[in-house]
């Protein structure tokens, strides 16, 4: 059972097989959106849809029997991420909570990155640098408290859309921060009440900028040093140094033959 | 006739009096644009159209024949580029498509990159580094699908016209990832009707903006590396590792010169 | 009462306890930001701004004690940011100046900053970017002032909202190299009175966008070089210049050897 | 007379005289933008632009007379920059476009960047960066009339502001190139006639900004390379060559030796 199970699994044609279901299942999710295509072949469609959840579920079991102890399928975060995808779809089927369903089912999608393994990579490395802008993160968050209690205080009165609460300043801060309307749509409206609200907001873009920017340098240094580590295996300074040290041995070999003809 | 048309295709000066027609056809379909220029000199400027079509013509013939075994014109992208261009200059030709056929006259411009070399070797290397964005572009693919499955389904009935269809959503979606309006023009007007959409536009202009941010450190890295390459003909690493390797050399002499002597 | 203080001080739980209650006071302060809040704990939110008040005086007292020379205290700039920070909220405690004493108290949320090391010394860091980039500020702001001047002259009659003065003038230049409606919001209303404005738009885009840019590139430039720095504590090149110079002493031995024994 | 104008043109004083002469033209000309400051004291800050003026002109005098051989003042593009300021302030003087006269006032103030050194050599830095960028300006050039040509062709009828000639045209794709209002100022409503019509702005957003982001690149690459320039004047790398062939020398001499015991 174990072996077969596990044949089965590291097959390259499996694999294939399940790559070609995720995207034919993307297609039917797609499909289902336009409702004349609904309409028509729902029904259709539905059924499709149980089969292709029956064979990811199979999948699942299958994986699970291979994985050689039990947990060890567990340790892998790609893994937990297709079982609870799995997982909720039943949860939610036949609820009356079509849109979370269908949400549930679009993001089954995001299994094509678990499965290919290049895809797989890439989104695990870009994760991994997350961690290291953890500092310049808190400090964003820093920055975005004090400026939308501040923001809060003093314009709620003048634009309750756009500083009602802390919760409507933040979205506004992350808006400006984007640069998106930051002046024509809440600058200049909130400044015709208050003249010196110009201080604020030039105050937010520049420090926002200057530490986002600083984030954003974090990520490109951190790539750059990841392209850097995968390209100089063949570290070219660490070849120099291995061939100095043979030279000296060459040199000391030299010294002994010398000293030994005295 | 063939080294005949090769001594002319070769010629610096015939090169350079294709570059000056491809400007002058440039002015021309220019110039067609102004209604009151194409009203008074519209024969004109057709005949001048038809001499250049001609001269373009006589100019492929010739490079056709010029190549040594004539299919080694169509090896390279740029010839058939040219092909075409002039060819289809043909079929539209007497057409009611004017437009079409103004466009692909237009088109006749891009000839200048296959003309300049170092416009061609430019566009050669943009276009070399986009195989090697393969993967982080399908991950953007994937991000975009599903934002679009997910938008379509649940602001379909608040905004047509931005989340009316998966093309809709995703154009919408392509507008919000260069930050265009995204907040002013598309979210805030979608929250009026669903307070909690700001979820789904927030979260996807934070994946969107970091898959991009990473796409660009992408070309970049891609860039420093080309450049690089280019300077360290003159490798240093290299040198060194030859110096030393010679200097290992010297040394072996030496142990050679002082056992036979003993 | 030195040793005492300074023990104190010291302990790693004391830092936790100071961090906590920053936090707890962001929390209050975010908290009386909601009028019903507000209106119903009112007092209970004061008294409890008052005692967290106090054991910051508390802290800074102590910290004043336990530093050797008291003067030493006030050599760290972060030391005297918090002392200002405490002393400012007794000078408008009980003041008419409510808001200006809420924004105080918020910015009080900066402490974070002071008393967290790894924040510290990132926001430590960024500020010392800012020093070298003084001469392309310089440069920014001559290309502010001339371009200030030259828009008030010219537009002031067309659109006073935006180029009133030179203060509305500057005000407008920040907006447009931030790129937030420079086309659609500023140029295009103007260019309805006067057609060539877009000349002077598009070369402050271009002139500005090029500083800012060769700005950003020295805040990069600067990131990449600490970092740099911090990892090349192993210089490479170092190491293979001592390796090389250690060979050269063997040689040199070995050529002693060899003269010796003639 | 030379070497009399010579010793003062060179003199420390004389220099930040200028310096604070150019710093006190700017107020002045700032403080003439104000109308009532300007009706009260117009007739003052006449006068005083007359005499800084004549300062600036004895400047320019001195530094010709100064000059060895007269001809090498202009040989200095800052030179004539500074010439070409004053000269034209003398041109427009008492003519009725006071407008005129007043840009040039402004200009004077560019002239801080031909004084102090630190400017004027960040700025030729910038300038020199410029010519290594020909080529991918070419081709943002040519991209630029093709997109003018063929959107002028297509939507002149659906909006004449945005598309009516090709300097329209042009003026409407630098706008989106800045990515300024492209979706919801320009493509969304020339959408409602033309339904296609994303096709062509799309395209133009992805072929643009992948050219600009190339463009920008180039002006990084070269930053960075200045920079490294400046730094590694201490080479690493041709220092340990240096190491190297002084080793090789060594290990000759050590050579000759042995042979010469023979």
């Amino acid at each position: 059972m174990h072996t077969l199970s596990k044949r089965i699994v590291e097959k390259k044609s499996f694999q294939n097989f399940i790559i070609i279901l995720i995207l034919a299942n993307a297609v039917l999710i797609g499909m289902e959106t336009y409702p004349r295509i609904y309409d028509a072949y729902g029904s259709v469609l539905n059924v499709l849809d149980v089969v292709i959840l029956a064979i990811f579920t199979i999948e699942i079991v299958l994986k699970l029997i291979a994985s050689e102890p039990t947990g060890k399928f567990f340790k892998d975060g790609w893994n937990i991420f297709d079982f609870l995808i799995v997982l909720f779809s039943y949860i939610f089927v036949g609820s009356t909570y079509v849109t979370v369903l269908r949400i549930l089912r679009v993001l089954r999608l995001f299994r094509t990155i678990s499965v290919i393994p290049s895809l797989r990579k890439l989104v695990n490395a870009l994760l991994m640098t997350l961690p290291s802008l953890g500092t310049i993160m808190l400090l964003l968050g820093i920055v975005f408290y004090v400026f939308s209690v501040i923001g809060t205080v003093l314009y709620r009165d003048v634009s309750f859309e756009y500083f009602g609460t802390i919760q409507h300043t933040a979205l506004t801060l992350f808006q400006m921060i984007t640069l998106e309307s930051w002046a024509s749509g809440v600058m200049r409206p909130v400044m015709e009440e208050a003249p010196y609200s110009w201080i604020y907001f030039v105050s937010f873009i520049l420090v926002g900028s200057f530490v986002v920017l600083n984030l954003f340098v974090g990520v490109i240094v951190n790539n750059f040093e990841k392209v850097e580590a995968l390209e100089n295996g063949d570290d070219d300074g660490e070849e120099l140094k291995q061939e100095i040290s043979r030279l000296r041995d060459e040199i000391s070999e030299l010294k002994e033959l010398v000293k030994n003809r005295e």
